[in-house]
């Protein structure tokens, strides 16, 4: 089946008609059925399904144990309100590759697995790439068990619900054991292609890139009682802390900083808050992300102390910045007819399995250049050149 | 039964684990508890128990079409995390008189009423007072109709499901003109009676005050793929207007400007917001609200230009000020022995009714100063004190 067939079939699953898009968080309903697509698919595909310690999906082609695994996918969560592609793509053209190799009567010299990772985006518990940093062991069982979703419900909690044991998260170096190479397709999440009028790129580096929470506390109070000479109220410094954020951020060379998630408690339109949390997303393609992040709340905690306020910043993810094997980079820009390499400032799995083996990025042309958002897109043409290329670089792989 | 042992009876209901306090919100699973508790208080002391056509509970001691009734009553209805006292310390102290005056033996000579308004936070659908506001006319029917919740269930839905025929709702001229005067016991939501080291107050007025919602729309992205010089994001103006609403109301004498309530769309932590929307609660003693609200605009349509984002803003409330029948006034405050008499920022359903007929208000002390939020708070021997008064000015209006 092709992939625009495949995407095709699960395009009405977890419409977000609030936001616009799609919202398919880990283990909630739309992401648990995209999950049993999934395994169908693979299954009918003549694939092997298992589910990891973590939550993460595999599909397998021969017996993984005997070793230097080639695998390919992406993720099926989305964030709120995201696009059609950004996850689902990979997955849909893995399993179009598989079906493409079948039909070309390929044999893998190698095991050839297809995997779905748990929260890529952190949607639901706040820390990207949960699933494949679990795998790794780049983020601990106990620190990720606790992590909790807006409704208070915890990863442990939720894990359980999806059927996995909580006290076997964690860590998976056996599993991690059976695979050589990682790659990763993805619709692009910039205008790269476009500017190169190329359909398919490989990548070369992520960005550093972490999520920083800042907490300011106030005093809730009447907003029509209270005096303003008599207010502590932290929106004034949170509202400090997004002008500083994009202040900052431009004096440092590429830099991202970004506020999309901004919550006042009580939240009451007549109510002073008494609490505003919001998350910045700092990235950075060189220097020090943490510096930047500093100077944001340095300026961010003198607003809180002029309004009566504090702050407490905390650190809920941070990668550093990540450059994929550039053999394998190499190799597979010349076998795809010397497609470009292209830089990145979002984040992937593939970026967190770079860490511990040889990793690469295929990328698809985004005509709008938008992503995390119902613009995202790809023309039905370019997710087939994209999964013809991914199926061009398995039977490289897999030879 | 005293005033405290009726608020003790209802320390239970609609705790708000998250946010702290109470969140008891029109027809809700709280508020319509707390509606049960009152239905089955007031029938225990002999009043005749009625709901209106706009979800407003009456409760009658003699033939309320006799004419020239006196009502008393409050709300309990709360802001999201609100305190205990706003709103039910006036339905408890009602309820309290009520018992007061019979042990005295009192036969009023008009009917005596205690109503318990609906929605008076505005906590729901947005639009403060709104069950005092539909029974005078003061909101369209229609309009009130189409407000809607954040779970996007509209207010003819929600009062339809609480048993109301929204074919019904509106303005009820017959029901308010048995009214002859309307007096609400309340929290003070400040610290003039603090200041003054006095239990109780008799109301003087209350300052003009509206809500404004502002609407920014830019363009969701990718929080790491999109370059700052390439986006329109909405969080900055949005923090603009926030951090303007202030530096604005400081210019005008004893202004108050508020945003408590702010929400990006799709709200995601690695998602550049395509929507914000603030909530403006803004109020002034003199002069015109809408001049600050407008000055507030202009500098945020400003922001949002910069940006490449545009505003849309909207009223969704605008009272007047209100001044409390002098003559009431100062009768009620010689009969209870001198009290000040003390203007409030606060917006109250005797407010709304004081356009129609002569209103009054008495306050009760709250040693923190502090509304909305958990702190609020009367001494025990302040709410019987309060009570006392509520049931001296009864038997003085139904002499």
């Amino acid at each position: 089946m092709g992939t625009q067939s495949l995407l095709d079939e699960i395009t009405d699953v977890g419409r977000d008609s609030a936001r616009g898009g799609y919202s398919r968080h880990v283990f909630a309903e739309a992401e648990t059925e995209l999950r049993e697509w999934f395994a169908e698919r693979a299954e009918g595909a003549g694939l092997e399904v298992e589910t990891d310690r973590n939550g993460n999906l595999w599909a397998w082609w021969g017996e993984p144990d005997s070793g230097d695994a080639v695998v390919t996918g992406s993720h099926v969560d989305s964030v709120p309100g995201g696009g059609a592609f950004d996850g689902p793509l990979g997955v849909a053209s893995a399993l179009s590759a598989v079906g493409t190799l079948r039909e070309r009567g390929f044999r893998p010299g190698k095991p050839l697995g297809v995997v779905v990772f748990a929260e890529e985006e952190g949607g639901r518990f706040g820390v990207p790439c949960l699933g494949s940093r679990l795998l790794t062991g780049a983020i601990d069982a106990t620190a990720a068990l606790r992590l909790s979703d807006t409704d208070g419900v915890t990863f442990a909690e939720a894990s359980a619900k999806a059927g996995l044991d909580p006290g076997r998260v964690g860590a998976d170096p056996a599993r991690l054991g059976r695979i050589g190479r990682f790659v990763e397709l993805h619709v692009e999440q910039g205008r790269g292609l476009v500017d190169v009028a190329e359909p398919v790129a490989v990548g070369s580096s992520v960005i550093a890139h972490g999520r920083w929470r800042f907490s300011f506390s106030g005093q809730g109070n009447h907003a029509g009682a209270t005096l303003l000479c008599d207010r502590a109220d932290p929106m004034l410094p949170a509202a400090h802390a997004v002008t500083a954020a994009r202040r900052i951020a431009e004096k440092f060379p590429m830099a991202r900083a970004t506020v999309g998630r901004l919550v006042p408690t009580p939240g009451g339109t007549n109510v002073i808050a008494s609490t505003v949390d919001l998350w910045l997303d700092a990235r950075m393609p060189e220097g020090d992300v943490r510096a930047l992040v500093a100077e944001i709340e340095a300026a961010s905690s003198a607003a809180a102390a002029e309004e009566g306020c504090s702050l407490v910043v905390s650190e809920e993810s941070l990668s550093g910045e990540v450059l994929f094997d550039p053999v394998l980079r190499d190799e597979l820009s010349r076998l795809l007819g010397g497609v470009p390499a292209l830089p990145t400032g979002a984040g992937h799995d593939a970026a967190v399995l770079a860490d511990v083996l040889p990793s690469a990025m295929l990328y698809v042309r985004n005509p709008t250049g938008i992503s995390h958002a119902p613009e995202e897109f790809a023309e039905p043409a370019d997710v087939e050149r994209g999964s013809a290329a991914l199926a061009d670089v398995l039977e490289y792989l897999c030879r």
